[in-house]
């Protein structure tokens, strides 16, 4: 499908902040961007960077006082995400080495203290497709998605102790399980159609059968119209925006429309 | 300064024709795309990667039949190049690994034949800009511009002989030239604000003093307004497209224009 | 210093284990491997890649059985370390693309919630080399140096409630109160000259000044003599042997000793 | 097999010489190297750098007067090299990203020139190993192996004209006709065992059917027993020393020695 998507964001920097920002989507990797548009007023002219993970880092520094940054873009993605029951883990030894840092425990994902109850939601399936289906179930089922219970430093054992998070911390678990039982996993954050309420959104892949494939844990029904910012271990990888000063927020809008307009030339 | 820029060319398949662009500059290096457009009439969803210099290249099928792309973008530039008389050549022993690379002779720049005649154009200048300047001054003089003279197999020492050539012939030479008196140099394919006649553009860059400068031996001025879709060794590396069957383009129109429009948001 | 290093493990496997061994330093970055020998018995061909952070890692199985794996060589390195008092924080904006992963909080070093415990360390000092060498020499002062307190999930907030820990503990402590402090730091694995009682070593490293400085927090002198085989956010990165099955370390040896032996050749 | 290979060679620098050496094989990649060692007299501490190719390349400076280099190895590599007379080429659209770079056009393989011969030599035959293996011995049938007909600048066409070269310029033609016939190939610089006359050598790999096959056009039987030093898209690529000042070989001895000796510890 073709959606027109993107976030508006007013800050206020109260000195001069060195700022890193990850808000343009990989064109040509999970998507298509038609077009785009990335601005700043007042204007800043960017170094962009690859981070080891593949994503794109835009760097600027931001003058004390109000910024706005605008990002939009005309993307063509998958209208479904790819479903495989079936699909049965790839032996370890035979993991693309670029999957393999996708295996080790991170600061939101301490998977290496999550393997008891990793092997107790999944333990008994077919090792794969249906451990992480099971996993991101468990995790719909008996986490409650709710805004103020968790915030930067809750980690996936937290949540579970918290019992309700948002999407970033259902991701964090989501990972963590399949991380105990083996399985690569990866944090993505980016945009979803139709998600209610819409915000910047979270989720995870993992590595199964010799691709990954998407899991959000959020949504009970595998929802296609995602548009894939960034990836990341986990959630300290794939921050919006990082800042190093007194920066702060004061408004962010985001939007996902199907785009029903004419083609652009 | 800011330059709407892009080109909209017609190509003709007569088999399917795995393709692979390098249409987009990379937003964040020598510039930065406020907006950018790029786009297929019949649509296809391509995939991108970057190669060994830090392209992004987008790869594809076309079917038979026609294919119209259209790449467009609002980007910010600067409105001159740094000049640099008195820069002195960096050592060999401190360049950066990186430039190494462009030390070394290539397909169109056999520059390991032509340390002689570099030598009698600029081997009794100061090492560094002096002597880079010499060679585009020389070539600017000695090399006249007319269409039609060479080809897709013309290498630098073939222009020398002919003593006429284009963007990309009149780049072969400076770059070999460079090589031969060991300054790295890089060939360097974009879009080149008020050119005359308008249509893509080729020019060099040399590694001096720590930095890369930037040298057109088509002009005889250091003009800026310049967009950088690709860099590499010699044009080998850098074709806007490159198409492993029978392809075909019936028209290519480029542009570089002013922006004067109001800000996107 | 020429130094003779090494390391021999037994190792058992009740079950084929894929292997991800971290072993081999990288020569011509912190130290020149004059020679290298790197056996296994039984004998395996590993494949060999380069991970995100730039180590090498080897990839292998084993099969159910003992293995032993004995990695040595002969290695020239400083025979001491730089210390700068003076050297000031590089700015946050200036600092290079690759050092930012190393801002980020991370498994073993949270340092997202530990930044108030920093400021009161070294708060007040000069941002820069003072302030790092004061959180070494407060790790070094109040925390024990003593094993069996802490384990493969302790991090740096476990080592400070519990005040005692070895190598890696103290290591993820200063690495954490250096990001607190907007200081890149990252975790270094290797061999220590003298070190006593020897084993396998780890500290750390932080950005200042436009470069890297070792630190070592069990140490009371800036000892050189220093193997690093590899860099990573903190442990989690950086294990000798990553192995996903049913895989013993049954007996472990290293060395570090100087080498007065004759050239080899 | 095991064998043990190595160089030694001596230098005679008139001036202070910034060099690259490419002469350490990447190991757990064609090859495992069990034992190295790399030294210089006198002692250099060179730093290493990985190049767009993923070779090692190590930088030092040669100070005035005579530099003895020698490496050596001990190395477990295959028996024999794969020979699959009915793999397929890979679809130019299913080809891996890093392989494109292969298919263009290079300094010494200006494949462009030479599609008409490549035709004439394996167009009628099945695209893939077929074709290759009958550009392999059209070489080796139609050039004769002699020393001194080429030298540094000699490409492809050259030795065509001559009809005789060496085993780089045997490589170059089978490289460029690979090309030509839109299968990507690449240069191979190394050792091969009970290679006569012994000294370093260089064969060239076709990427066919997902895989990159070996091809020697020196030798009349698909013989393993090869230690990869270097890959490259050309020579131009892959010298074994790359020097910029006044820097000259007096004598370089290569061996490859089955090794016989009992394991290393």
């Amino acid at each position: 499908m073709r959606l027109f998507a993107g976030c508006d964001m007013s800050l206020m920097a109260s000195e001069p902040c060195p700022t890193v920002a990850m808000l343009r989507p990989r064109s040509g990797m999970a998507q298509w961007l038609a077009s785009e548009s990335y601005q700043f007023d007042p204007p800043v002219r960017p170094t962009e960077y690859v981070d080891a993970y593949g994503n794109l880092c835009q760097r600027f520094e931001i003058a004390p006082g109000p910024m706005r940054i605008r990002w939009s873009a005309i993307v063509d993605t998958d209208d479904v995400i790819s479903v495989e029951p079936n699909a049965r883990a790839t032996p370890v030894g035979q993991l693309p080495d670029e999957a393999l840092q996708f295996m080790l425990q991170s600061r939101y994902c301490p998977s290496d203290k999550m393997v008891d109850q990793a092997l107790r939601i999944a333990g008994g399936l077919p090792a794969g497709y249906a451990q992480v289906e099971a996993v991101r179930a468990w995790v719909h089922q008996n986490i409650a998605y709710r805004y103020g219970v968790s915030s930067a430093t809750t980690d996936a054992i937290d949540t579970l102790n918290a019992q309700a998070g948002v999407c970033r911390d259902f991701s964090h678990i989501g990972i963590s399980f399949c991380r105990a039982l083996r399985i690569p996993a990866r944090m993505v954050v980016g945009y979803l159609y139709q998600l209610d309420p819409m915000d910047l959104h979270a989720w995870f892949e993992a590595y199964i059968g010799g691709r990954w494939y998407t899991f959000d844990a959020t949504q009970d029904q595998p929802r296609g119209g995602r548009i894939v910012v960034a990836y990341g271990r986990d959630a300290a990888d794939v921050a919006f925006i990082s800042n190093y000063g007194g920066l702060t927020t004061t408004s962010l809008k985001a939007w996902v429309q199907l785009d029903n307009s004419r083609p652009l030339f």
